[in-house]
């Protein structure tokens, strides 16, 4: 069934690449997977479980978490005149990546570890979860957010007006439709990487998918954070994007906001079309 | 049993996420869990276990490592008048997160690889060690924390008391009471990981938990140095600020201190509630 | 049999090192493995399968990212008149190394994972694909780095012509053949860490090979760039420096090309023999 | 009788650590593990086996990519004016670590992966491998220092001697002992960190040491380095000291020579003291 699924288009599948880094040499045919099914667009059922509001209350104080590291990282660099003596703009880096990174492996097994609306919408569009959650948890990653960066204000009332919050704008230099391509790519590689590491195939055959997963997450939003901080800022993170904003309130942060909820979400379902179509060939599949 | 332990408050738990990351798709609900039982208070008959001495000795040793690796990398960063050629405050946040990193993997099976008072506070709220043992490691962290910063000191004498030798205190420009949400905030992001590290439900399920474990411990520790040097040089570890402080032991480094034992223990309560009621849900269990 | 061929030149392989780093300790010599068959020069029925296409695609797509996040990455470091407010040389060796982390974690299920000519050149020698999905692959990733590259032109064409467009080049104090030399060498580091990664006998035998396989290979890309930044700006990927060179497209990135595709070639091609015949002694077995 | 040869002093072993981080919470206790017999001092059948040499062959060539790439590093670091525009110093320490997390990952199940005399002297103490294995290990990481070394040398032959080849010396403002401890608590950190990845109990209970096993052995020296590259550029690894030593051969070389040979010796074995007597109690146990 599987291999005729996978192949449906072209024939028998028997030329898959022999040794595929990071699989169990002796047993990669052994274990057998089944794609869980769709879940449904409404599921009522759910608003009664205490698992769903634990999950909405688990993405709160994830991104709450996240803004409120990072957005005081930013802070910590922006104030010094020279960057030398701060942990720098690589440091800015590793904290939006680790903090996913830790964030992913502490709530991953409560509520799927989003903590970003880009995520859940490509999750969303590839049916792993209902459009009552996909909805429940971007309300809750966007209070989350604004609390994180609001809580940051109140340390530092007068410097975080000053030196402009951790807000995304595209950067003097670049044109909007740069700013809106690195947002759609960026987005791109960090929920590609999801996909991969949520794939029930993998998970059963690869033996590094299920349990490094947290790890390539966090490093896609760090490796993001390298390239385009110099563009955008680097959004990648519509709640983010929007706490910030929200609490930094100047007219800049809100004339591209548009750029960090347009360009996220196009890049969460190119990552899911890539991820549904190309590489798991299911609208192709017999069953 | 389980779901209906999980779901007491709203009723069948139906309705998880359908593809947490880094589950193993196939067995997600194959492998079964008990909760351990809590640990009693005062458990006399420890005192007679050369297991308990040894966990002891490890912490003793693991928290002088910890003072001696950090306190150096601090000293040598900030004898260099240009941050330039030295690894930098983000490599004084490396030292920090790694050395727990490093700490956490060689000793979680002797100890359980506390390194801190803080996590052994909320580990205690959560009755996973007993009072004794919880009064015993405490004691011995601080002991060993003293010793690191003291080899340092007997390294460098004059630098060491012109530099500041790693102490913590609020820095200029935030309040006190901003120093005490960042200390609190920031040991709820480490003590929040180390729950989840140990979650037992969460080990049975997800392979990432207890097998990266290590990582995002070591992980959360480096991101709230990111965040917080600027604000207090991160304390988020009361042995640490009292080594630094006792061996350095000049008055400003006493002024501030409390906040660096207050604010940490705050967290780490915090911490242990928000996992074993919002997440576990342990005081509705039916059993 | 198997330490039969093993020491086939020496005598009977009883004295193993004792306790390997990472060797689960109880079951050391209870699995057994079996070396799968070498992979045919031809293997035209492969052309018929909707997998072999799909792999193309996926190292397409993933040089495509691969070469998209690091030429953006040097660009903003390149654009900067002081390297402390960029990410910094460290920063491009993070872009790099972190990229094939994550995009061998993504595509090691669905092609191997090469991203890389020189790496599926050492595979081909080691016969673990056939000739034409060699030829396939290497077309595949040349395409998709010419793609990123262009991406990062059109966001910023002017600076892209003006500072080079992260092209390699032997730098200015090296000779040529210190050049060649020094992408032999680093090819070697990281064909010889995708070779141990993907060693059927360790794979059976020691438990952190197959699941941190995507990890060290990343490292190993990151370590050749720490050092050989200063040398060539570091290729060890002939995709990449052609990829650069054909966007950027002057003369100073064409007189050096050679050295990008030689020396990462003899590379993968040295390091598939240590491996194969001095590491798995694949020639001396009986069998 | 494990209990027993564990609790031998005072008593039986009720009382352990209840959840252990990174422990699997259902199997604690399940799994059993014998401790490997201690190698003979003399094992003259090891000089017959294939599996031998290739081991000497293996820690020959980690040693010299060691040197390779770290020297390098080292190289670029200080050829250049501005530390800002280079890899820093905190790069050298990620070359230095960072290679030594690949090496063991690539040579952990052909030799050992020690690719340093101390630890090689370190598991020796502790019995594992037999006086001539030592011995062999120790000379092939020797020569395969100086070979990586030289090579760096033939790259830039002027400034290599100008520069100092990155050759260990107590710096400016720090004693001789001051050097020797350094030298001895960072061995110590290392060889530690090395027993625990190997530790034969912990494998087999405890899920993550058997899995990240290189990962924490990489970090041990890149802190170690974060610490103490201001004191004596850390050397922690007589192969490595003596390489460079020998390759750039000027007197203030040589003259410190001693304490990068006695201070890791001194280190590594109180480690194994440490591990075999505190934590494993091996001495007390009853067979």
């Amino acid at each position: 069934m599987e291999g005729q699924g996978e192949d449906v288009r072209l024939g028998a599948n028997k030329y898959r690449e022999r040794q595929p880094i990071g699989t169990a040499a002796q047993s990669q045919d052994a274990k057998d997977y089944t794609e869980p099914p769709a879940a449904p667009l409404l599921e009522p059922g759910e608003l009664c479980s205490w698992s769903f509001y634990r999950a909405g209350i688990a993405e709160f104080v994830a991104t709450f978490l996240f803004l409120y590291i990072t957005v005081l990282t930013v802070m910590g660099v922006a104030q010094s005149p020279t960057k030398c003596s701060t942990v720098g703009i690589q440091g800015i880096a590793w904290a939006f990546g680790g903090m996913i990174f830790a964030l992913v492996y502490c709530t991953a097994g409560i509520s799927g570890g989003h903590i970003n609306p880009a995520v859940t919408f490509g999750l969303f569009l590839a049916r792993k979860l209902s459009l009552i959650r996909a909805v429940f948890y971007m309300i809750m990653q966007c209070l989350g957010a604004i609390c994180g960066a609001a809580v940051v204000k109140s340390f530092e009332k007068s410097r975080y007006e000053r030196l402009g919050g951790g807000a995304n704008t595209v950067n003097a230099g670049y044109s909007k439709s740069s700013g809106l391509g690195a947002e759609i790519v960026g987005t791109f590689v960090l929920v590609y990487t999801v996909f991969s590491a949520t794939d029930a195939k993998r998970n059963a055959r690869d033996s590094h998918v299920p349990i490094l997963a947290p790890l390539p997450i966090g490093f896609a939003v760090f490796l993001v954070h390298l390239a385009t901080i110099p563009v955008t800022g680097t959004g990648i993170n519509p709640a983010r994007s929007l706490g910030a904003a929200l609490v930094y309130n100047k007219e800049q942060a809100w004339n591209d906001q548009w750029i960090f909820w347009v360009g996220p979400f196009i890049g969460a379902a190119l990552a899911a079309l890539y991820h549904q179509i190309v590489i798991r060939a299911i609208p192709f599949k017999s069953k």
